[in-house]
């Protein structure tokens, strides 16, 4: 950077520091505090950026407790004001007119979101405040008053992280090595073994897609991989395996999503996924258009858990005697291995139970698993359930190596969708029923 | 696009007309509303994207009357619930905790801002919203009850053009053209004649800066014009003619910004200019290390209006006399033209009046002048006040040819900025004082 | 550019100048051969990029006649040695042995071509040397001895600017200003009217299609226009009407080529046209799979210089009489207008005569009309000759308004290619045959 | 790819296949010769690019035996006809008139050259020309006939890949994974661990600079790598430890260029290193205005070797009796390692002896080792000799873990290189001299 202009920089910062006060000897925890105070009440924004990058500096030198106590001092000192507040409630329960209800409606928004509107204008402001709220998180079940604050940088996150917004990527071995490490970080079903195996995931039968954001640079909010195959694949293996052949994309006719990952904590609970699958469909589509299928190879990572603490009495009557012979030769608490279930011949009877458990086990007429919950409320239909489909110690752990696959019927997704929205109903296929 | 993809996305929008029942018949202003409810109402936000784009495009077939209605509608049919929210604000009355005050925020929040939310997720999402916020801009003085609807828009909106948001990029000559095509369009102090004017105002001796917003693609939001040059500029002619001898940038000492447009009607009221200035001059700085100086040549709107109607009682007692002479002088219901002013010899009389005009003459403790309250509020000198410097027929009749030069004081801007917002106090020079 | 790097580069400069012992009072054009020999002579490559630019620099400066002189210069004082070749040739014809063939070979290329290739080197080098080659041109007529020097330009060319290292990239409205004005100077066909008519050209119905190479930023070599439509395209007018409305390109069925204009006249008798039509085609393809057409609408430069000067002696008989009425009719000293040709009804006439030029005029088993030579060359069909296609005064000009639609036929390209070179076979429709 | 498309290409080949009368069950090693004849012999280009895209599938598919073959082929086929070439070379013998010279330079080109200038039409051709040249360069020493062949390519590639043509980048962890991992490959200097080792070379402390030719895409020529430190480095290990602190770039004062490495085997001969020196220094003295001193740390790889067997009876007297003790204590058949190096206090001793290998040991007035050679030969000045510089084993094998620093003095670079290269002359410091 040229020497006059990191004069011109320094002498800002100095000058904020200066009219500011800020003297050196002060904790961070109380400087950060001050520039904050200053960031909001400062007439005119003039100097934010300035302000909104040192306190960016100063949170990443606060320690735990420095942390927490920033917090309880944002969530306090920038909170609406509750006399405020009441004077135009009681206002408008006398007249709800336009002036009496805009007068309340600002007096009920919190000054935090524009402290964090104003922080957001300085370089990586955005990306602070996805790690800010990440930060918080991690202390909201031990201090549940934070949830105002938390409140607030969810509105605002889920504001600024508006579908929109987001830019599809393709991932390949021509993405810049800063993204690819990043996949290796995040990937949340399959795990990485290194680069090898990530450099064999983005061969060129495979396809990765990621969502960014344009004020989050390298950094992919949620991505998807898929291989190109023949038919609908029934184990995940092959997929992780690095020394398998590369086919020919212009010969598969199946699409098949096997992995999924959200990558940024501070996002949490805005659901980018359906919005993904939607749009790689899409491109997938115009680029091959071979592919007529596109389905999933999923996990089912609540179906072991169910398993063990299963209560056969709510069972139909077909599947008790079935379920408590099973249940008896799984040894729950030791370590199950693939070979175990092979030469156990609990096939038939695991995958009957598992459609009943997809199926049948619901909460609020949703399922109680969490990724058919998932693809069946895109609008995907439970085709098949298959047996020793990922034979990976985590695999055999969480639903005893059994793989789903979802197929996603392009023509058909809206109108499944709604059925599941409207009234709960689950589209399966037949193989699929005559296992229930 | 490949046939496949066509005959996904248009089954997507007919099964989203058939779920609809969307009865062709339905004029397009029914039909909106119809999906307007819908992508409110539906359940998970699975067709928004779909559904979104069907808006945009109905919108676009709106005849005045039919875009009248619809604000009303959007305006009426999703505004907060009055019984809602004061039954919450009587709960807030009553005990103002934390849960009260959270359902007393959520039911005031308007579910239009929802509904710009979801359209947002369309492709041009944000483009359409800006641009109705721009047609609804014309209806307001007529119709002031839709300002709820505008309180919602502009909020969100000031939310999403975080300047956090926006990318600086530099505009030349190498820029794709339809962004110059823009620039045409959008200048409002000194019109471009045609391409030959702009290939001359991006020649190597000027420079300009543009922000973009991520979502608004090949859409400036505002842009400056500037010229590198030795000394102080006096005169913007020089400047706007397309024959100029172009000068070596290396040798330039000062850069003159003469030229800001505002592009979006859209985003009223939301200022980037301070933000624009700061980020140029901090650009110039690591490209131009001998650019020693920064400063405009700037109109001044206001004069000459000010000067038709001003009540000489209220100016100083050694401005009296030249006033009433000067403007006995000036026939303000003709037209003047800059050879009767070189004539008349009014030089000196109008120079001081200029100077009263811009440091005397203030509205709430700030300058009548815009453009003199835009620099001097970011921290500007008032620096210097040109004689016959814009010689246009737009020159004379806004400000009898006169402009002035606010020059930014790199390190002294924030001090600057800190007195005139704080006591509104003006940065003079001497050259200026001694008008005074 | 920064101090320290100017200074670098200037005390480069500077050293240059001082070991060459140029004399500030030299003429460039005495520099300019001081530079060349040094930069020839210095053992080493060291200062080869420094002593380029400065040749480059000094050139611009030079007058004609300086220009003609160093051409000159260049030609003979880096020729072979003809002593050298002499002996070498002697040495081959007692022995033509691998040594004495390659020392031969070392013998005779010139010295300028490593001249060339030295200058190459520096920054702009290879737009210098085509810029060269364009002026050397105008000097060839006049001074046929520096053909030598023209040789070696052009086998430098010709080698540098293979096919391979070409890039297609399409033009459109975010194409940089400073292509697109390229073309409106570049265009040989059908002249741009300014900017509004190239913005029409660039439409969503349009594609236009340039090779460019990478060591020439932003100068295209050649381009292509193309409209999509319906049907094969009779007039050209309704193409250049910047008002015409604009047509959905995913209903079109043909493209027609409607002008292909060369850019370097420094890369005379480099052919690159064939390249492009066959790479735009497979693009198309690629983005539009509706288009099943490829077809020219094409001028006939020869015809009425043709039909001037034609011996109806050598006509076929039932030509014969057509030809001299049709010619009597006329007046090709005075001007024509589509007017009169329609009053006349020379239509059927017309065609007949124009279909004979087109095919059975030929020079040497290829057709006389350069257009005609180039896409039957190609492998193209001669498909249809159409009445009154070109009404501009040029197209009158030209060949009295007639236009010719070629037909590239994908799948028999090659094979009508072959009958064509190998056999002067020139494949017509129908149509055509009807008008022999 | 599109159908339509793929059925386009297939059937240009098929074509192809079919006039060439290419029997499938042809070996490919007639085949390809079949299509060599058929792209040079064919009237007209235009079917080059196909013919050229089944030349590099089928050569790929060669072994040994067949890839030998058909070098022999196109070193015999296509040589120029010596028939042609002694009747030309008696005519120019007879008579040196500018027809007769042109007539010879045409026989005695060959036409190998004109064939691969086809073959470089096709997609990747230049990558297959190169890596051709490579596969041909391991058998030339036993099959000296092929220089012939090697020669063509030599001057086709050395004109291809002028200075003019390549393209400076600079590579970070924000290039594609591609090109890292080709980094990894080619290192020849201090080899890569793994991505983690990259990964910290391409820290902020560093920088890495690689030339490109735009017809090898993601495939580097030459790459330096740069450590900014502050201070002449006298050690490399720190730059290849991983866990390395990171320091400020800003800080720095001198740039240490400690490694250079070729890529591409195919290209040997061609001497990019002075090019990207260069240009790097050019680029860091713009980036890093506090950078000072520009300095390699730089291997010596010839100096055991020299030690070893060194005649000390051609040393100076002062040198003599070191030397014979020297080398007396090192067991130069057995393993050396550095603590066996510092224990036997052999420093002064060796680092006399190195200096007067660099400076004193000649061949053709040049100095013997290579990497002197080079540093020397670009101007720079052989500044310090270090001991225990690269302790590895690789540095303790080749040098006795000794390092140079090579310093390049900006100002002085180009009057250095003329005294090498005129005089011989090499430039010392004083440190050095005090040495010798």
């Amino acid at each position: 950077m040229h020497m006059g202009l990191t004069y011109f920089l320094h002498s800002i910062a100095d000058k904020g520091r200066d009219m500011l006060s800020l003297n050196p000897s002060t904790t961070p925890g109380e400087s950060i505090k001050s520039l904050c105070n200053d960031l909001l009440s400062r007439k005119g924004e003039a100097s934010g950026v300035a302000l909104g990058r040192e306190i960016i500096t100063l949170y990443a030198s606060l320690d735990d407790l420095q942390q927490l106590e920033f917090f309880y001092f944002v969530n306090e000192a920038f909170a609406p004001d509750p006399e405020q507040i009441c004077a135009a409630a009681s206002a408008v329960c006398n007249d709800a007119g336009p002036d009496s209800l805009k007068r309340l409606a600002r007096s009920i928004e919190s000054p935090r979101q524009e402290l964090f509107r104003r922080i957001n204008m300085a370089p990586d402001g955005t990306s602070f405040i996805v790690s800010l709220r990440s930060d918080l998180n991690t202390y909201l079940d031990e201090h549940p008053d934070l949830c105002a604050l938390e409140t607030d940088l969810q509105h605002l996150l889920n504001s600024w992280f508006n579908r929109g917004f987001l830019v599809l990527k393709r991932i390949d071995w021509h993405t810049p090595a800063i993204v690819l490490e990043k996949l290796i970080a995040y990937e949340a079903v399959h795990e990485f073994s290194g680069w090898k195996d990530l450099r064999r995931r983005l061969a060129d039968d495979r396809r990765c897609f990621a969502f960014f954001h344009p004020a989050l640079q390298d950094e992919p909010l949620i991505f998807v991989q898929v291989a190109l195959v023949k038919g609908l694949a029934d184990r995940v293996q092959p997929f992780l395996d690095h020394n398998a052949p590369i086919c020919d994309p212009n010969t598969a006719d199946t699409a098949i999503f096997y992995s999924i990952s959200n990558c940024q904590k501070g996002l949490r609970g805005k659901t980018f996924g359906h919005f993904l699958l939607k749009q790689v469909i899409t491109e997938l589509i115009s680029e091959l258009p071979t592919i007529k299928y596109f389905a999933t190879l999923s996990p089912i990572p609540g179906f072991r858990r169910w398993l063990k603490g299963m209560e056969t009495t709510n069972l139909p009557k077909a599947l008790k005697t079935i379920a408590s012979d099973t249940i008896r030769t799984i040894d729950f608490n030791g370590q199950i291995n693939a070979q175990d279930l092979k030469d156990k011949k609990l096939n038939q009877e695991l995958l009957r139970l598992c459609a009943h458990y997809l199926v049948h086990c619901k909460h609020k007429n949703r399922p109680l698993d969490p990724v058919a919950r998932f693809h069946l409320g895109n609008g995907a239909r439970l085709e098949r359930i298959n047996w020793l489909a990922d034979t990976s110690e985590k695999g055999i752990h969480q639903s005893l190596g059994i793989m789903v696959n979802y197929v996603y019927p392009i023509i058909k997704l809206e109108r499944n969708h709604e059925a599941f929205v409207n009234k709960g109903k689950i589209i399966i296929s037949r193989a699929v029923q005559s296992l229930l």
